[in-house]
Formats: C-alpha cells, sequence, structure tokens
C-alpha cells in the first residue's frame, strides 16, 4: 500500500480553462478512488482529434474547466472498495469506453458497445457518485471520457482500465488506448480480409493507417488508400498501403468506379475513417457484389443521410459499422498488446513527435497543422 | 437412353402469347439439349409472383411468346454433349439461377451471384446460342428465366439444375425451387439467429413465411411478423410467428420504434421481404445495437433509395442482402430438401391449392386475389 493511499494528492495537471484556449499546468487535487474506482499514475499520454475536437466545443454544450486526454498509459496508484482485478503497481492503459462485464453487451460475443460505461462525451463527473475526483482549491474540475489523462493522476471507473503486460513500453503502447485499436480492429475484428484480399482504406489519418496496418497484418494482397489530401500518401506507404487515390484527380466519376474498374468488379473489403459521409457511401458502393464488406469508422455529422440504391446491398454486400474496432477493453487490449509485443504489430512508425508535458499546447498545433500522427507527451 | 434422344419432342405447353392475357396449352416442339444443356421431364410446377410480374409486363420490355414457370420438380429426359453430372432418369429442380462452378462468384464460400448464370430476366434464349429451344409451327417461343416450368418438356443449362434425392416427393418440394429457398436461405444462412434470438419478419407473403419457417428452425425465441395486411397474422401462426405487428395500428410511431420497445432495444435479427423500401429502412433500424443483423430479400423499385443516419450503423448494426437466400443452386438445394426429407422443414404448410395443368390460369387468379401462398400444378 503506498503512502497516498486514501489521501488526495496534489499533482500537476493540464487544465482547459475554456473553449480553444491554451491548456494551463496547474496543480490540482485529485480525490482517492471511490468504490469501483482505480487512481492511475500517468506516465505516457498522446492526443487524439477527439481531444481536440471538445476543447474547441464548436457545436456542443461546452463543459469548463475540464481535465482532456485519453490515450495512455500509466500505473495503479491505489484501487477503492470492491476492486479486485487492479492491484497497485499494475501497468494500465485507461480507455474511454468501458466494460462491466455484466451488461448485454458485455455479455454478447459481438458488442463493445457496454450499457453502463459505453462513451458519453457529455459526462464531466464520475458515474457512481456525480463528483469529480479533480478540484482547485476546491472548485470542481471536469473529466472527460472518464479517463482525464492529461493530468499526473487521475481516476477511473475500473471497468475502463485494461491491465496489460508490465514489460510493455508505455512510451508506445499508450496509443492503443484510442485511434490505433479503433483502426486496427476495425480491420482485424470486423472487415476481416482474408490473406490475398484487396481493402480500400478511406481517410488516410491516423485511424486510417492503422486500418491499413490491420489489412497488412492480415496479408492483402493490395491496399488502396483514399484521400483528398495528396500528402497522405507519402505516410501512407510505410502503412503497406499500395495504391493511392485522390478523388480530386477523377472529376466527376465516382470514386467507387475508379475502384471498381482498377479490382475487376471492386474491392473485397473496404474500411472507411474519415467521418464524411459521401466516403461512407463510395465505401459501401466500392465493394464487390457476392461478398465485400464495408466498415463504417469515421463520426459522421448530425444530419448526414447514408443513402444507396437497396439494389447494391440484395446484391450481397455487408456494410457494418464499428465503435473502437469492436474491441472490449478488458478482454481484449491485453491481446492487442501482446501483438505488438510479438512484433507483428508495428506502432513506431505512428508516433511522430515526443514532447514533455510542460510543453503539451504543442501537441495541439502540430494537430491541428496536420503534422503529427500521434505525438507522445511524457509526464515525468 | 430414351427414344426421344436427340430428337425433338412435341409436348403441351402454356404459352403467354400476350402481356396479361390467359395463358394457353398448345402443342410445342421442344428442341434436343445442346452442348452443356439438359432436357427435362416437368411432372409438377408452381407459380410464384415473378411470373406473374413478368407476364402483367408492366415497366418491362415486353417479350413475347413466352413461356412461364421457375419453380418445379422434373425428370432428366436427355442431355447435352459434356453435361457429366446429370443423366436420364434424375430426379431434379430447376433453377432460375445458375452455379458454373467456374467463375470467382462459385468459387467464393459466400456468393451464389455466378457469373455467367446469374438470374437474366431480359434473355429470351439459351446461352450457347442464343437461340429458342421451343416452338410452334417453325416460330419461336420465348424462354423465361432460363427455366421455362410451364411445359410438359424444358430446356435448361445444366448448372441451372439441382440433382435431389429421388425419393423426395417431386409434387412438395418442387417450391423449393425459387421463393421458399429464398426466404429459408436469408435466415438460415445470412441472418443466422442464434437459438433463443428474437426475429422479426417484414412481409408475410409466401417468401416472409419461408424466412420465419428458419427462424422456427433456428429455435428464435419470438418470431414478430409485420405486415399491412392483417390477414395474414392467421397463415403466419403456422409458421411459428408468435407476435403480428400491423405499422397501420401504431398512427405516426415508427414501427422501428414499436418494436424497440417490445423487445428492450431491438431484435436480435431482421429479414424483409416486402419490396418496400420503407419497410428495408425499418428492417434496418429495428434490429438491437452492438449486435443486430437485418436482411433485405425484397426487390425495390428502380428509384428506391435506402436512406439511415449513419450512426444507427456506426452502432454496430449490420445490413446485408441476398439472392435465392445464398444458396448456390447446386451445391446445396439438395440439402435443404434433405432437411425435408429428415421432416425439420416443414413445407406442406405453403402449399394451399393443387390444380391440373389444363387449369393452370386458376393458379394466376388465386395468386392475385391473395388467396394462396403455393398452388401446385401437376403435368400428367
Ligand atoms: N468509431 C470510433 O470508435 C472512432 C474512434 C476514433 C476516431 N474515429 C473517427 O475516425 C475518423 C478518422 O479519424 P482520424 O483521427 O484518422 O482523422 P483525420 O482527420 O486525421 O483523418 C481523416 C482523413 O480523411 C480524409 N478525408 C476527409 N474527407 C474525405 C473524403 N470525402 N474522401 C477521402 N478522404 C477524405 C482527410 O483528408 C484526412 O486525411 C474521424 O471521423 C474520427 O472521428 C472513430
Ligand atoms: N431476393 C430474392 O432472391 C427474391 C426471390 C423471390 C422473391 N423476392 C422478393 O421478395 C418479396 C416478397 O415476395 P412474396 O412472394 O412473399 O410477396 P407477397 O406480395 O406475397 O408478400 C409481400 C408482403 O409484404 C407486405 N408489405 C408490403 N409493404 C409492406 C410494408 N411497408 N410493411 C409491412 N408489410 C408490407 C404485403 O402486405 C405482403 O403481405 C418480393 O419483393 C419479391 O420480389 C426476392
Ligand atoms: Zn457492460
Ligand atoms: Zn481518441
Ligand atoms: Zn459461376
Ligand atoms: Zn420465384
Amino acid at each position: 500500500m503506498s503512502d497516498t493511499w486514501g489521501q488526495t494528492i496534489r499533482c500537476k495537471a493540464a487544465v482547459a480553462w475554456e473553449a480553444g484556449k491554451p491548456l494551463v499546468i496547474e496543480e490540482v487535487e485529485v480525490a482517492p478512488p471511490q468504490k469501483g474506482e482505480v487512481r492511475i499514475k500517468i506516465l505516457f499520454t498522446s492526443l487524439c482529434h477527439t481531444d481536440v475536437y471538445f476543447w474547441e466545443a464548436k457545436g456542443q454544450t461546452p463543459l469548463f474547466p475540464r481535465i482532456f486526454g485519453h490515450e495512455a498509459g500509466g500505473v495503479v496508484e491505489s484501487v477503492g472498495e470492491g476492486v479486485a482485478e487492479l492491484k497497485p503497481g499494475d501497468h494500465v492503459l485507461p480507455v474511454f469506453t468501458g466494460e462491466c462485464k455484466q451488461c448485454r453487451h458485455c455479455k454478447s460475443a459481438e458488442s463493445n458497445m457496454c450499457e453502463l460505461l459505453r462513451i458519453n462525451t457529455d459526462r464531466g463527473e464520475m458515474i457512481s457518485d456525480g463528483k469529480t475526483r479533480f478540484s482547485k482549491d476546491g472548485k470542481p474540475i471536469y473529466h472527460f471520457l472518464g479517463t482525464s489523462t492529461f493530468s499526473e493522476y487521475t481516476v477511473v471507473h475500473e471497468g475502463c482500465v485494461a491491465k496489460i503486460n508490465p514489460e510493455a513500453p508505455l512510451d508506445t503502447v499508450c496509443i492503443l488506448s484510442c485511434g490505433m485499436s479503433t483502426g486496427l480492429g476495425a480491420t482485424l475484428n470486423v472487415a476481416k480480409p482474408t490473406k490475398g484480399s484487396t481493402v480500400a482504406i478511406f481517410g488516410l489519418g491516423a485511424v486510417g493507417l492503422a486500418a491499413a496496418e490491420g489489412a497488412r497484418l492480415s496479408g492483402a494482397s493490395r491496399i488502396i488508400g483514399i484521400d483528398l489530401n495528396p500528402n497522405r500518401f507519402n505516410d501512407a506507404k510505410k502503412f503497406g498501403v499500395t495504391e493511392f487515390i485522390n478523388p480530386k484527380d477523377h472529376g466527376d466519376k465516382p470514386v467507387q468506379q475508379v475502384i471498381a474498374e482498377m479490382t475487376d468488379g471492386g474491392v473485397d473489403r473496404s474500411v472507411e475513417c474519415t467521418g464524411n459521409v459521401n466516403a461512407m457511401i463510395s465505401a459501401f458502393e466500392c465493394v464487390h457484389d457476392g461478398w465485400g464488406v464495408a466498415v463504417l469508422v469515421g463520426v459522421p455529422n448530425k444530419d448526414d443521410a447514408f443513402k444507396t440504391h437497396p439494389v447494391n446491398v440484395l446484391n450481397e454486400r455487408t456494410l457494418k459499422g464499428t465503435f473502437f474496432g469492436n474491441y472490449k477493453p478488458r478482454s481484449d487490449i491485453p491481446g492487442v498488446v501482446e501483438l505488438y509485443m510479438k512484433k507483428e504489430l508495428e506502432l513506431e512508425k505512428f508516433i511522430t513527435h515526443r514532447i514533455h508535458f510542460s510543453e503539451i499546447n504543442k501537441a495541439f498545433d502540430y494537430m491541428l497543422k496536420g503534422e503529427s500522427l500521434r505525438c507522445i507527451i511524457s509526464m515525468d
């Protein structure tokens, strides 16, 4: 038992006081974990688009002051009452969506959309008591996605904690907390290309490149990357992307038709990682009839409509969607870490920048300028 | 070898001379089968909506005179050059879509949409030479769906012939040539409900009831039938349908919402057998997030658009379409006949009428009045 067990910890956190304003490193209080909660000492964290999106708070109800961050690796400092599967010293990844192991979703072999701990971007407090564990001078600071990893210590529901191999380097595997697992799982768990398949990846951001990494791991023979930004192709080659299509280069011809012509009728699998509804439709219509499977990953706008002629479905195409790559965080993420340990999964190529916690606002700059895939922020 | 081997046969056929006009029983000539073809003595045939639809010839290029019919059972009379898997005396079901065993679709474990022999409603001649095998007084009569079973003898491509157990009663298993297999396979091969699942069936015509039979065989705990015609429910009870919803009884509330309320969030599987695009959308949106699978079977109108918010997909729902229940006619239909022989699959309840070939127009009346599920027409 650590000295800090049951005590409030005073530590540094990067607080977002206002939408779109640089984070401020502050000394905050982190209350001890309550029943079913875990307090984690964060060692490494990284920045994902979702942090930036809610920090900008455009088109949402803003919730400030708030501590962002949801991709991270750390060590358990203490656990609350009733936490049986975790103990101080365990190496863990906090995850923005949880696994209660009790609900219909957790009991289903297919779903990872836990009824209790499913992602909730509006909630700023802990589930058990509706209170925050963070405060500054007694004033509460809101949580984000139940993880808030831009802090030296954070409190997380035990259902949102993946216990991993203690030999795994946290400064690398921390990126499996969100985007990498999302893209990788979309391909490996949902699209499931067989060896020799042709795969189209729409959107070559971090998520799409992780989907391409999944296609490479599956032994796909052709990985066709589609992006409106031609610069993305250079990066993408490292991720196994063999061909590149910029829809803008084909005038009025729909990209699904370009793909059908390149592939004798369509690809075997497609994974959409853009969030753009037209790309979603193209991703569906570009798979081969008879056996093609399209997987949607990107988060659409509120008023978007996915629209296709029903005959495209009747011709034996499959449309699926996934959330966090269909991984159950506690049950499955430790196995993804093992894939990395066995040197099958390559993670280093996703890490384009490394900075110290004190410079955290630089990570926002890199992402906003489109310069980074993942920027690792080290806490000590 | 029969006396008629290599000879033209003169026999009775029901000829459609004009769109929407009663068929006329005529004496026609049936030429011998050419390379890769089979001549079949039809013993029993039945009427399906697709016959009626192309007989009415509304909204299509009409092709007359034509011999309709595509659900049937018979015995091989003779085979053309190179036909290795069939011989005179074999009991067979002709099927409107074929299996060449050579193309990418036939070689794929998933697809049954054979590139060579896929359904073609416009073609009125044999594939090999673009000629008809039927004629009257030397004038050609067009084929329909490559089967034309409203004739005592017909010529069919060997790839469109399922060789079945000779002990199976052809006056019953003949209905497996089309609608029954379509509905049954949509559930068993594509929706694949597990034991205890909840299943929604949209449209309780013959195809929908066959889908319900598939759900019953799968051990579904609840089979919810949805139809705009309240009379359909009485029939449906015999097919294992446990609950009935008429969307008209629920005012403005979308039927997917009615279903979600009845089932704690949605059914595990749905099968759409209406051809109505709104029913297709409801069938998709009524499946549970996380694991629900919706299967489209109905044939839509040309200008229909399937439309849904992409989040319905992202929440881990699956949309699939199927054609002929994903059965490969030669490889799989013999096994469906065995399901009947083992008394697992019940077919008798689909047969509501039996008539002699000379009265074939009555079968059209029964169907147009909505009185029949299947009317068996015996040839002798
Ligand atoms: N479902 C989940 O669990 C989950 C988790 C994380 C992220 N996401 C979503 O995945 C998507 C990708 O995330 P990211 O971080 O890689 O984003 P990103 O912005 O880095 O990459 C998206 C890429 O898509 C390209 N693009 C946009 N519109 C396009 C179009 N019409 N055709 C082709 N390319 C187009 C952009 O140029 C960009 O390169 C986002 O929508 C994100 O919200 C989903
Ligand atoms: N995909 C294939 O391989 C294949 C093969 C055969 C038939 N089909 C198609 O399957 C469909 C059903 O065939 P069938 O012979 O059973 O037809 P049917 O006309 O006997 O039955 C259709 C039923 O759907 C009901 N219905 C129509 N609109 C509805 C709505 N909006 N909501 C609820 N119920 C509605 C009707 O009242 C009717 O009872 C047709 O579209 C047919 O073309 C497809
Ligand atoms: Zn759960
Ligand atoms: Zn993220
Ligand atoms: Zn074929
Ligand atoms: Zn039919």
